[in-house]
């Protein structure tokens, strides 16, 4: 399997964030992608650089004013006192019901409140660069598939399923998951399915592509009514307009067994069968592990072997992109897992 | 001028807050209210118990899910973990754009953000009793008006103008003005008119009333573009459905002069004359002063005196609730210049 990596990821290196009013270390930091790096070497996979370019596609997926904000973010929190060179900048308000998202505050703060949905996503000098990356290389595996590969994995980071349309949250900035999607729309495949296995509720594909039926969007995670991002993920969510039906999300309670998960795996790959789709994209999350430290499923390196082989019985081009998963010295082993399995079942 | 006054207040005095991803220590305290308190007594008035119950009021302006999250929230918060007892609750995610509002989530954070508009409010066990006693003062001002009073003086605290029909925000949890101003419609009123002089727009207020024609809100307040609550406050919300034409803001630019203050009030006073008002009700924050540390107009004690004035000579029955004001020391004194102001000229 074709494997992408660029250095930029470390670029977005946060300090701390808030977890519920504490002030923590992050858990969303460079190491986790240095050590699936280091594995995907130490399996004989040889990296390659993202060679595209996916300014065109971030258009596609998120609006123009969000993107324009995350791009100069770092600039306009300079030019406010030069003194936030050492700060982390965070928001403090949202435009939750009845308050406005239209109009653009100037205020820099309100302007981080309107393009997030939580306060645990810290932005810094090189979240751009780094994300900007990571949206490179989804492009480019897409570009890759369209050239004939059987399957690319993206081990870049921060993750992107969280973010919306016009809005970071989650640890999440661009949506990597929605750029690949949409890179192999534009590519030429008509229909293209999306299976999020991240514990975590996939909000920001799922609300990109919610009115559409040319991508369908399926997710197994952790019931939001307990587990973040919680205000979305609920199974009565099956789409809207055109794309009613195309959004299929299978919410298991925290807790839940190997057994139940892959029950629902196999719903999820059932439906994408029927969807036909002609390409898939895997936001690949790895804090289903039994050792995740914010997460409750209890997968085993095993189980990630599996999975890998699920999918590739799907027989489609596939594109992985790296979402969540904080136990970071497991994360590589478990994403080679992963990979291993896909090559075997292929 | 009939003062109401409740020691419950008190209850609410959370140790610290955070403001723009800073620990700092609270801005709104009990001392806001002791010195009104202690400027009331030095000024002849006598205080009065509150002797009105605003539950059923409460639920007329706010919902049903909301009241009862915010009466059991401090329970909840203890039965999560005994631990919590010595902490404050903060949200960390908010339902913006794309996530739902309609699913309450079972988790006591995401329950707190489906709840808040911002991450500077802080519960603490005390802050129902508070907030209750608050906005029994508004009932029972709007009962002793019904009654025959001229103008009642309601000094309570937290503040209420930010809070919405279903959210805390802005160191407000429920809405006095509006409570107030339902409780004057329900004694009889045909038309009320809510005023908000606070530094900050009445968001809660407005969307409260948005769609109707029978309370009449008008706010002046700084430009949301630069202050908070930012979301909300733009000249073009005039109201929507029933209501369009009921709603008008006045907002200045930060740093506006006292001269464009009072040109905005008496454009304020103007609307509320032809509304027909028969009642009216002020949202008095004091945030307007000159020394205030969190707001940016000018405005010194004969100031606050003149507003007196200006509102007695719209010749309505009156009620005042305090909302911000954070030059504590001064706040009493300066509501003293607006009730003997308003005293001077009725």
């Amino acid at each position: 399997m074709i494997t992408l990596f660029s250095e930029r990821h470390a670029l977005h290196a946060p300090a701390f964030e808030f977890f519920r009013g504490e002030r923590v270390p992050c858990f969303e930091t460079p190491a986790r992608a240095a050590f699936v790096k280091e594995c995907l070497l130490q399996g004989g996979h040889a990296l390659r650089e993202p060679h595209a370019d996916s300014r065109a596609l971030l258009g596609q997926v998120h609006s123009a004013r969000y993107l324009a904000f995350l791009e100069n973010a770092w600039g306009d929190w300079l030019a406010q006192d030069a003194a936030n060179a050492a700060r982390q900048p965070f928001p403090s308000v949202w435009p939750v019901r009845t308050l406005r998202s239209d109009v653009e505050p100037a205020n820099f703060t309100a302007r981080l409140g309107l393009y997030s949905m939580d306060n645990g996503s810290p932005l810094t000098a090189g979240t751009w660069a780094a994300a900007k990356a990571g949206a490179d290389a989804a492009a480019s595996a897409a570009a890759l598939l369209s050239e004939g590969a059987a399957a690319v994995f993206c081990c870049s980071r921060p993750p992107g399923h969280h973010a919306g349309a016009d809005f970071m949250g989650g640890y999440c900035f661009l949506n990597n998951a929605a750029v690949a999607a949409q890179a192999l729309r534009n590519g030429g495949a008509d229909r293209v399915a999306v299976l999020d296995v991240d514990y975590h509720h996939g909000n920001g594909t799922q609300s990109i592509f919610y009115d559409r039926a040319d991508v369908l969007f399926v997710s197994l995670h952790g019931d939001p009514r307990t587990e973040y991002p919680f205000y979305l993920g609920h199974a009565d969510e099956t789409g809207e307009g055109a794309g009613q039906g195309f959004n299929v999300n299978l919410p298991l309670p925290a807790g839940s067994s190997v057994g139940v998960w892959f029950d629902a795996l196999e719903q999820g790959c059932l439906r994408i069968a029927k969807h036909g789709a002609q390409a898939l994209v895997v936001s690949l999350g790895l804090d289903t592990f039994e050792d995740d430290p914010i997460s409750t499923f209890t997968l085993r390196p095993a189980d990630f072997y599996r999975l890998g082989r699920r999918l590739a019985a799907l027989g489609l081009p596939t594109v992985f992109v790296l979402e969540g998963g904080y136990a970071a010295e497991a994360l590589g082993s478990n994403a080679v897992q992963v990979i291993d399995g896909f090559e075997q079942g292929y």
